[in-house]
């Protein structure tokens, strides 16, 4: 009953097959071995436009680099409240760009709303340098808690943004939980959407260590391979990352590995629904569940066994929590058995 | 025949069976694993004292984070003017201190000496504050240019760089390499001889992609978990390269690995020495040779499916060049075969 | 009429003629020459202890140096959500600190709480790196909205700062407005109250240009001269700014100029407590005024020309504004004439 | 008899009539006032063409924040080995660029050559990242060794500049010593030769202080008021600039002091020339003069009160000292009296 994080589960087969065959070659480094070349173009595929690609180490270096390539000084990133960016990266951004902020916007599940965007931007004077400017917008998908923006909620988000003269980034480090959630395709979900750039994570969904920087404005990239580079980032046997990613793509592995998850959180969730003395904490739509439980189960699934985390309550929600109920995450991946689940719902009181 | 560099070879079937073995399980994420705590440990045992550990995406970063850790504004690192932080990592080092500068030394074979590492401290009037001010030492071990440090240099640059005041960074891309080209332990290799802090190499020497800074003056590493989270070098499945390095580590697995690169690039030493239009343009103890042949050969030899990097010449080198003649690099490694050694000196004309 | 800041005013005469009889001599360059030497050992003597004094070229550049002087990678700093650092300089502090973040605290006239910061320290687990670490609390006295800290209130928020191993700075571009507006001493208002930094500003208190970083514990001025240097603010010629000081602090030139800034203010909030159809928007007590009047007397008074200007309703505050009613600020200084403040009141309806 | 340095000199008579001036009235903040504007528009006169001014504290700010609005990841600036950027700055600009790196030059008086230019600008190649970019060249005019360039070598480094896509960049500390060494127009000296952007210095020729950023290529200053801003380079009180910097111009009182401080230097050369045991270490045309005397004489003047300072031997250069002889720098100023030369040379040994 490991519901502690996807990035807790190992890896595909098929994802450490390819890094196995990569081993036994000799490749060019730095991302120029024929492994990286036909990865970089399975990219242009998936999304179905010609895109630039950057494999870096973390999810956090693919926000803080895209970032960066945005950067303006004295700018303003608008994001959510609790985005990975503002709550988990430890000032990634602020350090990679020199000093850019992060402007919170307030919604429910990790979601913001194009209103607000729109709002937040026309709040600076341009004709002062005192208050900073803003620079760009950053969504994710799917958010940090659970929820999925459809392709329309993201397209009044890139109007509102582009309105501005703003680009819009997307932190996909859950990207294929999103697609998944809203049978959208690649290309729907982003660039049509009016997304410019992407961090596409791969690590989450059964990758041993795959994120990228994905830019749809290709004059965005331009400065990319130099702030990848001086960060650290290029890695010397890139083509063991590449691997990765084409196992990934390859007869849909990833949005299998994806599906999977989602069903077995569709399972959580129902069975959840279906307890008298446990709630879903705010409606879902990708790999992650907020339950409310009563602190006994909390405790007593632990002993079983059980592994997840406590989570602390939005910014502003009230969950109606009782003095005796307690509020977890669960997540699942794709290698959450049908068991665990069976088993953790087993032991919720009837 | 492919002696273009060591990171251009695959990985040993150790280290991937470790990875696979890995991804069957769960196991807490960000270095908190069981993998992790293992690996971890082994590091201390290897070096024989307790070291703290950082596990990041390329020998880039564990430089220029090193360096981040020994910042101080205005600050200068001592380090040779072919050293990777100056010539390959597009301004890692500066960028990633904020603004730390490169003061280069020069040297045969990729080495400094103690004596100018005591003289360029001595050069900076401590009262003011326009020139800026020491602030560490850099060497490589092996150096880019093949160059090994004996440990008796190691302990004459440590005590300069000590009695100046300035802590003693190791580039260790190449660590396993120097060690076996010396036949010293780790710990006598480094904090015996007064080295600081290390970036541990397993890249280039068979491993997927391992690399690590190794804190020996532990007061040094407080602030490295927040220097590597800001960067984005916190990898989330950090087992994965934990398990890299533990097999790494076992029965000896990289001193063989490292051992058979040496023994190869022997080979070619002997066989540039051997031949009577070609030579070694100076003395190398790692697996990097450095020849000069004639370009004829050069060009016939990529014809038959050699490959490998023409060289610069290093600054203020004198190698007797002649018109007829190129200067290229042969790296081996452990994946070089016999086969490749014996068909690249069968092409040298006798 | 001209209240639209005490930056607006000019410059008091024996200001001025400081800097004309530094005119006509030599002196060393880079705070060398013996009018530095006086200027900084009357520092010591005003703050009755020996302190550390680098003048820098504007109030932001001491607030941001200042943290550079405390930065430490992840680090946040506890301020109130309306303080100059936030809202007026451009992401100075995120920038020259390499990545620090500004955490917002609220409270009335621009004054933090003690218990805030209590409560905001601790909401920082040690043992995860992702969220980043209190780094040091800063507080601005007199505040940007008119507020004056009591030592008390500072005692509690360095106790407070201090218990949580943070150091305190203060941001004291209006220091001299609050000294008179609570009768203390300079050192009863910093250092023995506990703060470890400030930014010493006379440049809105009758000076050309003269602001300096004071620091108490001078364990922490050690990197400062570095600091300054490599962002360009130490002045070759800076005994003009030294000059300022001298004449500033002579006579109690300084207390002199604040005291009548003082009750200029005064003499505003008692004509606006009796005016029919204005009122103060809230309690201050230094140089600044924030007032409620009808939008047509706003009007009105421009045309007549009083300078001042609108100001925004502060987060979370509720000012009970009709809607025909705005808010503005009218801010005193050395220069304003008490005919200005009678003009102005007169202007207001009876 | 001083020498030290024209940062020693006081100031001009007229600027410190022009600060008075502002003193006495209200005008607005952060470069808004008439005074501002005025002289603004009067730098567009002066350079006869349409120009973007920037007040920045010192010399020091003007070059790295006109290197920040330069700046590109991973960039290098061509300049001289002992131009002031790589000597004096602490790493200014390294710090406010994020890590762009200066790559030194050799030339002799300080002077680069447009052929160094052309040919480093070549030494990289476009397809690597490891290595950096060429990012702007930067030349001083007049130089810290005294040099001066022609119109025609400015023109030639802008072309060699230009053909690598390179901006030019002119530390102009003193700029106006320069002018009157060629006797070129503004004009002629920057833009029409070729210059993109110039750091204006007015402090070394009689200001208090007075330094700026004039940029050309106005496409290059649209990042500029946040890079100032952010750095704390934004005066609040910027008209006592702007107030010095009207002055300066004013019926061509800053060739005129330049001029003045040009006819004491070219006395100090002539007596140079006529003496017998001392010379002038290099030729110079600007207000620095180097000279080799005996080191009884040194001492000996010094005895007498004359300041000036050692100096280091240029980098490469054979300037055939004497055991007893020294090395020193005499530079004057605005305020450099024919007594004190003469005294100076009446002490040299006949």
């Amino acid at each position: 009953m490991n519901f502690a994080s996807d990035n807790w589960a190992g890896a595909h087969p098929r994802i450490v097959e390819a890094v196995a065959g990569e081993a036994g070659r000799f490749g060019a480094a730095y991302g120029a071995a024929e492994t990286d070349l036909r990865a970089a173009a399975r990219f242009s595929e998936i999304f179905e436009t010609a895109v630039s690609v950057f494999p870096v180490a973390t999810g956090t270096a693919a926000n803080a680099l895209s970032m960066a390539a945005l950067a303006m000084p004295g700018g303003f990133v608008f994001c959510h409240r609790e985005s990975h960016s503002v709550e988990d990266e430890c000032g990634a951004v602020e350090h990679l760009t020199g000093g850019a902020r992060l402007y919170k916007l307030d919604g429910t599940a990790g979601k913001i709303a194009a209103a607000d965007v729109a709002k937040a931007a026309t709040g600076f004077d341009p004709a002062s340098v005192h208050g900073g400017r803003p620079m760009a917008v950053s969504i994710t998908q799917a958010t940090e808690a659970g929820g999925v923006y459809s392709v329309a909620e993201i397209e009044a988000i890139a109007a509102a943004a582009h309105a501005a003269g703003l680009p819009l980034h997307m932190d996909g480090a859950r990207f294929a939980n999103a697609l998944v959630a809203i049978d959208a395709s690649p290309a729907e979900m982003t660039w049509r959407a009016g997304v410019d750039i992407l961090s596409f994570g791969g690590t989450k969904n059964g990758c041993i260590g795959a994120d990228a920087i994905v830019v749809f404005d290709t004059s965005r990239a331009l400065d990319l391979p130099w702030l990848r580079m001086r960060t650290g980032h290029n890695f010397s046997k890139a083509r063991f990352v590449s691997a990765q990613f084409e196992a990934y793509f390859a007869d849909g592995l990833w949005l299998r590995m994806a599906g999977h998850a989602r069903v077995m959180a569709d399972l959580l969730r129902a069975g959840l629904d279906a307890a008298p003395h446990a709630r879903q904490a705010w409606p879902t739509a990708s790999n992650e569940v907020f339950a409310v439980l009563r602190r006994a189960e909390i405790a007593s699934l632990r002993e079983k066994g059980a592994s997840f985390y406590d989570w602390h309550k939005p910014h502003g929600a009230d969950l109606g929590l009782a003095p005796e109920e307690g509020l977890v995450r669960l997540v699942t991946s794709f290698a959450t058995e049908r068991s665990e689940i069976d088993a953790f719902l087993a032991h919720l009181p009837k």
